[in-house]
């Protein structure tokens, strides 16, 4: 792929300063780049030391204004770098057929151009949409409806009567409708209660890789239309996830919770069971959330607290022995006054 | 499926209030129920608006007398539901023999009505009892041993020798079997000290999806009859888990730890290594045991402490700049004393 | 196997105190141990009932001088084990080949009596090393190189592009090179930045199950010579992982992270994104990293502050509610004075 800046420019609707003739190669990262590629920057970090990098042309932000480097002033760079990197590293498109070695079931609807890798297992009254990929070792069981344009990574299983929706990405190793963890004890042992539910993943979601997402009891577990997961999330049954959330890595999502839209869970929160986030909520990372979050607030902490009162409290723990302390201190003064 | 009330009460041994003769067509969630259908309401949520359901009948407790819905009165109702929701949502038992595409290592000794998916793959000497199920992508290596009745879920792996007993289900992608965490460091780097051991499971076990167990150094890392584990929870070698505990979502048991029978360990804790759990212990979620726990303990925290102290500690932890402020105006207040 | 006492100690440069002519015919655990084995005592309390043990023999360091057993003197007795251990328990050499029902792509490139196990995918343009070992369910994508003597266990994905040294053990289930978690917010909903770097894997790493190892968005995640994972761990996309660096289970690692040689990390902790982690540093579990942390640092809590500190403050924390009364007793005592 060649082109110069000045397509690059058109098709992130940014502007040019420098020569919009020079023909682009590549995309790398700002320490890595070669003279023949564009990179971005985004942090300030990257801002303050734009000519050290060895690319071209760098996409920058409106308030970078001139550079020895070629700059594509764009108003969201990481958007921009998302877009042209697309242009540079197209994703290997492979074969579309049904590989000889797949098995696959009984009543199959499948729509065309599909990639169905050899080890792939297919069961019985199976739906996929068109130019689904399948990746070797994936297995798709019994009366699963699969949309159109997914991209399922290897050893990924999706269970019984789950849905997912079109332009999904499932990455490798992920498990989509295990039993979701229902138990009932009769003052002896546990008896296990049957998990009958489904999961149901809308369009445009990408869920990460070794993510177990448990069906519902009843009903469905549900993952709204353009949620991002990263790896190793647990997602149990009946929980709710709302549009355009993001759940970063080893989140653990307790069961019957309900998280609203465009939420974020940084990394390693936990959620307890029943508690409903809001819209626009942000957990911090390690957080354990155990009562319910109203929309639009920002919380850390365990047990959760707004983040802003979490950054005093945090930064006063370290001063523990030190306020013990003075507590003692302020006794014994206390004391000698109380005496004389 | 179609049955009156009143032998779903016989069932399970509970008192009906209403039309006894009224035909149930299925189980669902209270929100979601039909009107041929039967709730459940454990909850006191549920209990206050039981009218609300469109289901025809409803199980619940013995504290709830009446209303314009059919009730199905029983100690236990989630005890019930499981009961009246197997009844209801048979099992999908799938096809006996032994799919052409699996592949069956030297020596097998198979029970009878087995089901071996196609792409399994089982190693040499190795015993399936009676009725077992293996899913597609399983992996059972050489000599393992595996009781009757389990049922085995797509692409976990069962490795080299490790024993499993009767009634036993495991959840997709787990892994049985693998190396435990050891290492010797000579000053300059680490050597692998062999883990010779294995993974022996007993009866009525149920291992969630995406669970790690590794096999012990020398012996076995035992799992007893009866615990129940949820999703990604990590038990490292020499582990043993006493019969009927439940660890929750993303647990990490680190070496050689013991935990007692009826335990529960909830959501993200962690357990350092050597520690000994005691009996009917409950440890809350995201705690952090560094120490042995008697039995019958109730633990929270990082680091664990009781639980009705972490409940205090935790509600003073936010009210830490507070109590910095007081502490300072107390050393005002107390200066200005001294100076008169 | 069959060795006299007197060849175990050369093997391991230890002193025999007792009967060097004694045959040993197995290595086993402590409380296990049989009248024909060898066992260690490592720990204060082992070494304090050595003549407990049912072994004939017992590896020690030097501080113990004389036992009813006989004693093999070592300056490191987990190394020792490490040694005696691989001699007694020799690793299941599979049989040389490539299965029959593997599938190999174009371009393969294979190294001397490698094992492929049936089950297995090759992708096209992939090499591997000599002796390397591709258990069942192994999915090797396009491109991927693997060098010599590489043991792969069942159902691991190394996918697209991916590098991994030689002595390299990869434990079940894990995914090397899902993409990075990296997503363009516009405004309104998530766009994908393309993950087009790869994870590369130098010498004698060992991978734990059921780890995830995103690739770069440009150039390489990099775990380097020697690095041990526990299972479960996580790896963002652009991490580089130091020589001898140890990741114990369920940690997880932020995008950019840099971690030094010979660090450790323990079970749980997690590293914010971009953070800097020195040579040598000690993480405690559960720890929450969010600065970067120097050489040779111990560091514990969350946030992380040096662990001697870590340890007075977790001993403050269950007594704040008594802290707490304490400062409310001041403010009594102190108003008293004040009105007198």
């Amino acid at each position: 792929m060649e082109l110069p800046v000045r397509k690059i420019a058109e098709l992130v609707k940014g502007e040019v300063v420098g020569d919009g003739d020079f023909i682009i190669r590549g995309v790398a990262a700002f320490d890595n780049a070669g003279p023949d590629d564009i990179t971005f920057a985004a942090s300030a970090d990257f801002k303050k030391r734009i000519d050290e990098t060895s690319a071209a042309a760098v996409i920058v932000s409106y308030d970078v204004c001139e550079s020895k480097k070629i700059l594509v002033r764009v108003k969201n760079p990481s958007l921009a770098l998302s877009k042209v990197s697309a242009l540079f590293h197209t994703v290997y498109r492979p074969e579309v057929g049904i590989g000889q070695d797949a098995h696959v079931g009984k009543n199959f609807r499948c729509g065309v151009d599909v990639s169905v890798y050899p080890g792939v297992f297919i069961g019985d009254d199976v739906t996929l949409g068109d130019r689904v990929t399948l990746h070797p070792g994936v297995v798709i069981d019994n009366r699963v409806m699969v949309g159109d344009e997914v991209v399922v990574y290897p050893n990924v299983c999706i269970l019984e009567r789950c849905e997912i929706g079109s332009r999904v990405i499932i990455h490798a190793g992920s498990v989509i409708g295990s039993d979701g963890f229902g138990f009932a004890f009769d003052g002896d042992c546990y008896h296990k209660i049957p998990q009958a539910g489904i999961v149901r993943i809308d369009d445009d979601v990408e869920i990460g890789a070794c993510n177990t997402i448990d069906r519902a009891t009843f009903g469905r577990t549900w993952i709204k239309r353009g949620v991002k997961t990263d790896n190793l999330v647990h997602i149990a049954h009946n929980v709710v996830v709302g549009e355009d959330t993001v759940l970063v890595a080893q989140v653990g999502v307790s069961g019957s919770v309900t998280i609203g839209n465009r939420a974020i869970l940084a990394g390693q929160a936990g959620v307890a069971q029943h508690v409903a986030i809001g819209n626009r909520v942000t957990i911090g990372g390690q957080s354990g959330v155990t009562k319910s979050v109203p929309d639009d607030q920002v919380m850390s902490g365990t047990p959760a607290m707004p983040h802003r009162l979490w950054l005093k409290v945090s930064s006063i723990i370290p001063k523990l022995p030190e306020m013990k302390k003075r507590i003692k201190e302020l006794e014994k003064r206390i004391k000698k006054l109380e005496k004389s």
